[in-house]
């Protein structure tokens, strides 16, 4: 035994995220009187704080923002006695009991079960200079940055339903708005193609991808230079050796909607399983647990098909429920362990 | 080809249930234009109706009243175009395509796709004179019927969680509450367990059940017979021929919490796998498919294990989309078949 450890606190439960998974995983814990600590990471409220409007999540029939959304989780969970602390976990020691985690500014946590709910991230693209851009008129997030392109002409990166509720966003601000696909088929759902498809001021480029972003912090964006192959996927092309049209576009913003990474970089070198693409493993079944006994995954983290904020809300709440089931369980596995050695 | 058969309509999603899950895949499947129609069933709404305060469903900060909570996602799903209508599916036919569902009023609806959202039903003990009473006294639902027994002296059967919140709910107007219960231990979750047995006004009667319950529908619940043994499940022990303890109560209402059935009957005979229990057996992973290709389930009639508003609002959105995906793939392979006619 290792006194000296014993004098630091040790959670029953630390929450990982503060999107909806994270927060609706705090109701259920905080409720269940676990006294959750909740890490708000460096996207506090995760993703859904860049909708402007949810209209999907059941109960709210009139619509309801993502920030709003959000605010009344965190309040919700706070209400019941849940804490909320800024932190993102560096290291992960997840193969001795208590788990210890270790957060970005050096602060070592001590928890007896863990709810990852880290989310995912927006993707970048590789096009030239998206580094030095970012945030100076290359955006990953139409909602938050959209309103600084009043007039502009924009471009919107992606095929999918995120790059459509951008483009479509777009339109409110914007004097013209260009989707940028490198196939010549959205991937998007049905329901939100058409609608970007059929939207007047929305207009497609197949087959191009964005190869260089001109422009400088002091100038914003001012242009890009796009690349395109009647085959789809000129970068590959170009690659390859292949012949690829070039055109250069003047433009004021532009916006990526490339996907999401899921957020588990804490995990690698833990015995967390990870599928290829990142995401946490979970069980088989209908079940938040990971290959880890009191490691449990929720919302976007391990849900690379959904990814619907009331399925994360969903996960959430299984994954607090999973994790107060294991800890009894801990509670009654030690109470025999001592009538055991009570009784030798 | 059955050429009579083409002339009525064929659906592209039915929804069998309007509670939680219904209604989240309603506003899902009408979202993407879909067109669902959802059959509402002898209990509309389903078991969020009996609930009067909802404080754990996410977004809902100052909790929410079940019913409320319920009208509002009714809405919200017509909003979208959702179709709704009463109806009961007597009879299934789920090995051809369409499928054809035979409804208690005679009418035959024909579908591409099929979610099962009917939820689960309270369960009855098998107390003499359960069936004259229910309903005269005797309830399954404290919220539905509590008001009517201000002042009088009630017992609540069961151990677990809706048990527990039936007696608590209760002594809001019951002058006296005793929960009855056949072993010695509440299988209750431990938030509710205490929360019960911590309360002055619930009564704890361990290792005891109903036997027997007196009055008439003129005159309502007037007593009840109870018998118990140290060892707890008398009616066991009572069949074994052991000698139990008989009591004779006066009270005024007795209400049954003592879990559900899955309403699954009437896909007994179907290829549809149901598990021992009745619920809808889905595949591994996290989906909502069932082992009929086109039949999806959602909610509590798929989750014996978390059976939660918020769950089932996710299953049901992921009902919708896997529905939505499946038809889409439908539609592809269809396209394929002709052009594969075609080129014959």
């Amino acid at each position: 035994m290792n006194e000296a450890k014993d004098v630091t606190e040790i959670r029953d439960v630390v929450i990982a995220g503060s999107g909806v998974a994270g927060l609706s995983a705090a109701v259920y814990a905080a409720r269940a009187d676990l006294e959750p600590l909740v890490l708000e990471g460096p996207e506090p409220g995760g993703q859904l704080t860049l909708t402007t409007d949810v209209e999907n999540f059941l109960g709210f029939h009139e619509g309801v923002g993502g920030m709003e959304l959000i605010q009344r989780g965190k309040e919700q969970a706070e209400s019941f006695g849940a804490e909320f602390t800024h932190g993102t976990i560096e290291d992960a020691t997840l193969d001795g009991r208590p788990f210890e985690l270790e957060l970005a500014n050096g602060d070592v946590l001590r928890t007896r079960a863990l709810i990852v709910a880290t989310g995912a991230s927006a993707r970048w693209v590789g096009a030239e200079n998206e580094d030095e851009l970012m945030g100076y008129g290359l955006s990953t997030c139409a909602t938050c940055d959209g309103a600084f392109h009043r007039g502009d002409d924009v471009l919107v990166i992606g095929g999918g339903d995120s790059a459509m509720e951008e483009a479509l966003f777009l339109t409110k601000f914007a004097d013209s708005v260009t989707v940028v696909h490198r196939r010549d088929e959205l991937r998007a759902s049905e329901v939100m193609a058409n609608r970007a498809l059929e939207h007047d001021d929305v207009e497609f480029q197949w087959n191009t991808e964005l190869l260089e972003i001109h422009g400088s912090q002091e100038t914003g964006v001012t242009g890009a230079t796009l690349i395109s192959h009647p085959d789809g996927l000129p970068k590959k092309k170009l690659d390859d050796g292949e012949d690829v049209e070039r055109e250069r576009v003047d433009v004021g913003g532009i916006f990526y909607g490339v996907g999401h990474v899921p957020n588990t970089d804490f995990l690698e070198g833990t015995p967390v399983e990870l599928a290829d693409s990142g995401h946490l493993e979970t069980l088989e079944g209908m079940t938040t647990e990971t290959s880890v006994a009191g490691v449990f995954g929720a919302g976007d983290v391990m849900d690379p098909d959904y990814r619907q904020a009331i399925t994360s809300a969903g996960t959430g709440s299984m994954a607090a429920l999973d994790a107060e089931e294991w800890l009894e369980k801990q509670v009654d596995e030690g109470t025999q362990e001592l009538l055991a050695e009570a009784s030798d």
